[in-house]
């Protein structure tokens, strides 16, 4: 998880204009930073920015905002983007994204209600070996009532990880709480949707050793 | 799945009160058979009776039915009871169950509508393997409107299985066919349900071997 402290990540992060500084600012009026009213992804604990960026580059109408509670980490995400867009490696430019310092705890002061059209929690194992632990998983129920205040009519969740432990438990925290689910791969890499499928640093290291990866779609139905 | 032919095997399929030559004579009247109308669990292949049997010494209140197409496995279960009662191993003796010949394809012939309360599938494995064999698996969408026809109010289903494609291609099936998932397990044997859990003589070989064993109950919500 941690990325080598780099001397220029920490100015960085004020002046580059993808890092938002303050999320709270912008709680109700995303639409105004992005400039456009599109639907808004977030991923929660985004990493090196592997799975975002590569999102954003394949659904330039999707608005997409990246949480990563580790400083040093976040500036990864921005600088590819950068790089891809002053490299000619994605045309049209990559403008559909904005990394976040923070993490799940912090989504209500982010976002008002309903402004948020999906969440992907991608491999936010921490807290997955013991049982006691359980509250500070992503997936518990406590966190699930947190999205579906700032989830609006859709309420989308999509998990991925490694863990069956956190697997299982997600499974059943979604569907005691009020959640459907649904594309459900106990396997991915060797699923239907391993085509589309857009893989994070961590999976591509899971994959390569052959374990396999868990996802789910998890939703609220009108 | 074979059990050794024993020469005794076809004579008592007929003479053994607890098997019943001809289920669809009973459709409709299966609380004739029970002298009760107490709700009736039906296990599809039941093989050699292990879990119907300790399933019905445990619940007495609930009326357990085993299909299950091998002839010469059938008498099993059925002796296993034998035994039981005569031995006093179980007190009071178990009334409780009674075996079928036949498959899920039969189901409609032997159920009337709404008539069965809950059916187990374990290990119901053959045609897992191949993807083009889906149709065949007894959580395709064909058989699970079966059961939603032959079962009532509750319309629980309850699985178990080794195979990781049956399972993840069951839980899809259930949830895109109107049913929800609750009690996940992706490792029954080290999960809550472990204490509970009634094994059959699979999941034992399946069990000391370390394997997972994958669990879920699915069910149509009024």
């Amino acid at each position: 998880m941690r990325a080598r402290k780099k001397k220029w990540a920490a100015e960085e992060i004020v002046e580059n204009e993808l890092i938002i500084a303050e999320g709270s600012e912008h709680n109700g009026k995303w639409e105004h930073v992005f400039e456009n009213q599109h639907p808004i992804f977030v991923e929660i604990g985004c990493g090196m920015g592997s799975f975002i960026v590569e999102s954003a580059k394949r659904q330039p109408n999707i608005n997409f905002i990246g949480l990563e509670r580790e400083k040093m980490v976040i500036v990864s995400g921005a600088r590819k983007i950068r790089e891809l867009n002053e490299n000619g490696g994605s045309e049209p430019p990559i403008k559909n994204v904005r990394f976040l310092m923070g993490d799940a705890a912090l989504l209500r002061n982010i976002f008002a209600q309903g402004e948020v059209s999906r969440l992907y929690l991608n491999f936010s194992d921490p807290w997955a070996r013991r049982r006691k632990w359980a509250k500070r998983r992503l997936t518990h129920r406590n966190f699930l009532n947190l999205y579906k205040d700032i989830l609006g009519a859709q309420k989308e969740i999509h998990l991925k990880t490694d863990s069956r432990i956190l697997f299982e438990f997600s499974l059943n925290e979604f569907v005691d709480n009020g959640f459907q689910i649904r594309n459900i791969s106990l396997d991915l890499h060797s699923s239907l949707w391993a085509e589309e499928n857009i893989m994070t640093e961590y999976e591509a290291k899971f994959a390569a050793k052959g374990m396999p990866i868990y996802r789910v779609e998890a939703y609220v139905s009108n």
